[in-house]
């Protein structure tokens, strides 16, 4: 039996936690000093379950970082690398946040929600501090502060149907990364097609915990047909689709470049950002590729090797039972890397070879085709 | 059946997960992103074990954030409203670190390595970011960063014999909140009179992690006669002894005065300190109180009430098996509690009435006499 989770006060609860609880959760994990969810049924069927039907996801945790006043695009440009000068109203930017030395400190979704305000909907370290604390230092006219907004995600190939059913046609309006001021029993919470899957959907910012309640129960109600379940953030799905979780995959010792994220970088743009000019002159140590094993491998520790030497570390990995492949993301040292096709993971009795790939994982390139 | 944990590479493990799990630890929290042990036995067996004899505990989740450097002081004392200019090298000092509106961010242990450099050894929220954002927005000439360091402690009435028997009889001539350099198989580990007990002992704080283990096996080895057991912080233990738990009991919404560390906060000193101006025109809204409840309930949900008016809520609560109570830390409207000397809180089929008192509990003069 695994341990379980010592639930105090010191870890929230959320509007939906007693929902969660009615279904059964079996597994949380704490993300931002708050219960998420992370498996019910078990993660492989919740898996299947996510890319066929429609899930309710209470992602609470992933909390609101809000950035207010006349010096706000002024403190958002500092903390990120990613030029954000041409973002418009309900526009949400995937971008990295890095220090001075180029090294992340978070990788949010940020939402410029209107003039002078952004929302950063934040991975799990504590932005509020660190903006806090630069808003303070550079002596910014500027608020910062965690809003009571709980996010609830539904997510999969039958979301879009749901959500429509529930806020209404103009709902598949809505472009890819970007969200609207939708209505909802009278309250008006902000809607955007996003969320930490590849299976489509939406995620809704529930700024009122009686009418989110009132929301996820409208969800079961109308989605009845659709399959509805409840649902979590997958391992899964996650590592088949190459999306990272920061702290595992990005960590504070790693740049944007060292985790596949060039493109969240605007080297050429003309912004007062903190990084920027560490970014410029880096020069990547480590690189965060992919490894395929041929079969279901049980790990006994991170290492990985080439020949006998450790040349990286594995930071996620997970079965995947729609291509009969043990995947894993690793971190490896560059140089040690070069030319290589190959890498030894250990399981324990022995070692198994990975085959290295860029991510995400492009499986038709690979030669594995899917269930 | 609780949920389990379900525990991933971003929960952090630690030099002494495999220990901990060999010693068949039953459930986890999390605590600055890493995996801090709960309970063994259960909470009231370890809390027997750890007030009669002595315990080794993994608290290595009591991350270091480390400011170092010309302008070290100066950053430190902006963070806390307690003066920090007496300090000595080798002092621990509880301080809280308290936000321009003196609003908390944390109440960590302050330790003055040496001069210029510092240690905070925290409690669950990010630091280390707040921190880093000052240094760089105020252009301080620091060093910000968390060290290689995991804590080890050693609580409980049999404490001070097994670590002098481990470290050598010096160790009885360290004060309460005071540190000092010591050798363990070659290498020089920070020793400090500390601890989040109060049955007395010792942290020490690890930075090699496989000298660590080797000194987790010596403490066992040593301590066998004095019954030694694997431990950690106790739930029933720290509410008895009137402990505080950041982000439960005191919060970013809380002030220091709010929370009863009055003492740590230095009014009259002559401070450059971020909140000190706050604090002395502060007016306290809120005040944490014991609650002393006769029977063993089941709490129904955190209210507390005044006649049927909703006047607080509940942060922490225990059954005491030694007073045969239920304790309850409440934050209470100030001005609705003044005069009373009871409360309710919801048990489920009914209420039930805690009596009022001041924390940490004196059970003497609440007329009780432990087993």
């Amino acid at each position: 039996m695994n341990p379980e989770l010592l639930i105090s006060n010191r870890i929230r609860s959320t509007p939906f936690t007693s929902h969660v609880e009615a279904c059964g959760v079996k597994a949380y994990t704490v993300y931002n000093h708050m219960l998420l969810p992370a498996f019910f049924r078990g993660i492989e069927e919740d898996y299947w379950h996510l890319c066929e039907a429609v899930q309710v996801w209470d992602v609470s945790c992933q909390r609101q970082v809000e950035i207010i006043g006349p010096d706000a695009d002024k403190l958002v440009q500092l903390m990120t690398p990613r030029d954000i000068s041409a973002a418009q109203i309900g526009q949400c930017l995937y971008a990295p946040l890095c220090d001075e030395n180029g090294l992340m400190i978070n990788d949010p979704i940020l939402i410029k929600i209107k003039q002078d305000k952004w929302w950063f909907s934040i991975a799990d370290t504590d932005v509020l501090l660190w903006a806090k604390g630069l808003a303070t230092g550079f002596g910014f006219d500027v608020q910062v502060y965690e809003p009571d907004i709980w996010p609830l995600a539904v997510q999969g190939p039958k979301a879009e149907e749901l959500v429509v059913r529930v806020f209404g046609e103009e709902i598949s309006d809505i472009g890819f990364f970007r969200g609207e001021w939708n209505n909802f029993e009278g309250a008006s919470m902000f809607v955007a097609r996003s969320g930490w899957s590849k299976q489509g959907g939406f995620e809704i910012y529930v700024n009122d915990a009686r009418l989110g309640r009132k929301l996820w129960d409208e969800l079961f109600a109308r989605g009845e047909d659709l399959n509805v379940g409840v649902g979590c953030p997958n391992l899964i799905e996650r590592i088949e689709s190459g999306l990272l979780s920061f702290g595992a995959d990005a960590t504070y010792k790693t740049t944007p470049f060292e985790c596949g994220l060039d493109q969240y970088v605007s080297l050429d743009a003309d912004i007062e950002s903190l990084s920027i000019n560490a970014l410029r002159k880096h020069v990547p140590k480590t690189r965060l590729v992919g490894l395929v094993i041929a079969r279901k491998v049980d790990l006994a520790g991170r290492e990985v090797l080439a020949g006998k030497k450790m040349i990286g570390e594995i930071t996620s990995h997970t079965w995947s039972p729609r291509y009969s492949v043990y995947l894993a993301y690793a971190r490896c040292d560059l140089k040690e890397i070069a030319g290589l096709d190959e890498l030894e993971v250990n399981t324990g009795t022995g070692s198994d070879n990975g085959q290295i790939t860029e991510l995400p994982f492009d499986f038709a390139s690979l030669g594995l085709s899917g269930k």
